[in-house]
């Protein structure tokens, strides 16, 4: 306790990435609920294929995905 | 909001029928909640291996869902 | 076989409108997959907080989502 | 996408540390993916009664976790 | 590891037996894992309304499954 | 009604204990709900790459929890 479940669109993130994500993730919760919860605090990702996800009704893909997120750099 | 979560057994659905999965229960959800809400409606499918989904104990493969589904044409 | 978890924020829907996601989602799916699978396709709906459902980090309340529901009308 | 659900024991976390949880949740994600996602970054939490969480098979209850927690400080 | 999440129909188990759920996959999975991993296997419960259970399109109601329990004895 | 989703990290349990776990899980539940509740238990097996399941921010791997689990033989 806490479980956070987290779903990705396949190959979006790197596998260093997804690493951050666990970590960055854990020390966000044991930021809020205190060290002593670290050892109990769970993160497990998994992912979903590329246009196997919708949004409004239209698939998302990871192409997609990745235009959206570098157009911010 | 709403976050439909769909599981399904591998390969009985063809890519085709997945993009119908989301897009109608997209619109199954619209039409209950009104069209403001499409673009926070998410629709997220996760297949699951054909042998590790039982009922009642008894593992269900891909065949035997292709079996029970062309029984019914 | 199909699952489908549905997840909404409390008080959006009313009773009756939760009734029809229960009957609409299966007859959507039904559409795609054939009648015979209309027995083993599950719809289960769970409710979140109003305020414990956040999208890019803002928590959505049942009040903010009845807004743009209403503005659709 | 991403999605995030995180299940909590009821009472452990204020109201207020519940926001906090979507907001560092979120801003931890958009640090890893970039700030063009956040839009599309949902936090959802659930929380489980007070032993209905097992760990090895015993029921862990928020009176338990106030101890494990209030520990670290 | 690993994670057993398990949805019931509210009060259709009473405190005690969602106690025996807990302890009884627990131990159902060790024997198969082995006692080592007794420690990281987690059991978590969640509860659905009555009436938000659809199976095939059928509002499954807490009443309707005491029926269908109790035809057992 | 129940449904119970197991999470596991890939490649740590055989084919057959797979299987086993769909029975023993369903067997267990059905001695608490009674034999009538068979044919409505669920069990649905989804697997979690390596490397992708963070206990307190660390990564458990498949060869982890084999040494883990092999350590109680």
């Amino acid at each position: 306790m806490p479980l956070i479940q987290v779903q990705l669109i396949e190959n979006v993130f790197t596998p260093e990435q997804k690493q951050e994500v666990i970590t960055k993730l854990t020390d966000a919760m044991v930021a809020i609920e205190g060290e002593n919860m670290r050892s109990v605090t769970w993160v497990i990702l998994q992912e979903v294929r590329s246009g196997e996800w919708g949004i409004g009704g239209r698939a998302l893909t990871t192409e997609a995905v990745h235009a959206l997120v570098s157009a911010t750099n």
